[in-house]
């Protein structure tokens, strides 16, 4: 990669990639969440990240780019980690808290992600481009401030919904 | 994992891998870094991880844990992002930005594995050890800061030593 413009696209390709992996895994986490506010959360945020696919096709748009996916595998990486700790954790209290600990993990390498990629467009002169993808950074920060609250309060307290057997 | 107790050593674990694949990672980083700035960045976060490490000791000796890392698939995804990024940039300017980008990305692992450990810390009412983890996060934060001051900044304007050749 030898000028910011190629670096910018590989950087949108990869959390295009992430963005359809946490697609993925966000109705998976729902499923097995037994407290009502995480199920609550992650189903918010899984019409976020459909929000965010459509920005991040806007943006491939805007370049002249097609929208493509890279495969990225810090990414990987951590669905892994999130499989085995929904594959791992039988109490449902320790359950919800691992499935907070991965999808935490996950919204932070998309903060990481979207900040270097708006840093990148601003110095690429690209304004629009960096308006697009701050909405979805501050969507991430929200949603990861969600789940810090719910780690925070722990589920002792909380309602729960009976466990998914699945 | 059945109780939060065995999930939060899990979690010390992963940190205790990290901050060693951190301690790997960042003198190769530095020693590539074309500006000053993002030189001395580097060297300051390899004495603060240094500095976690011992902490993370301390907190395994508080809990009568042997200090243990456990391999983390995350991790390992980031490291190789960023051993890619290194590989692949040629022109200066876009080395440091890419080094950057995986440079935050390994941060905002770091800080969504502490705040996790820290949540789980209180709710086992383990007071110390979450203060002692509080620590580690801030530095973490503050070296969040300083990289993203740095991305948003770029390097046109600052000094650059001349590029390692290895």
């Amino acid at each position: 990669m030898d000028d910011m413009r190629t670096l910018f696209e590989a950087g949108l390709k990869d959390i295009y990639f992430t963005e359809h992996a946490v697609l993925a895994i966000l109705p998976k986490l729902a499923a097995r969440a037994n407290s009502v506010e995480l199920r609550v959360m992650l189903d918010d945020h899984l019409q976020e990240t459909k929000d965010q696919i459509e920005r991040l096709e806007e943006v491939f748009g805007l370049i002249a780019s097609p929208p493509e996916g890279k495969e990225c595998p810090a990414l990987k990486g951590l669905v892994q980690e999130t499989e085995e700790a929904i594959a791992g954790s039988r109490d449902p209290v320790v359950l919800d808290a691992a499935m907070i600990g991965c999808a935490e993990a996950i919204e932070h390498y998309e903060i990481a992600r979207y900040a270097t990629l708006i840093a990148w467009a601003e110095q690429l002169d690209l304004i629009e481009i960096a308006e697009i993808l701050e909405d979805s950074l501050e969507e991430e920060e929200s949603a990861d401030q969600r789940l810090t609250a719910l780690a925070l309060r722990g589920f002792s307290a909380t309602p729960h919904l009976p466990r998914a057997t699945h």
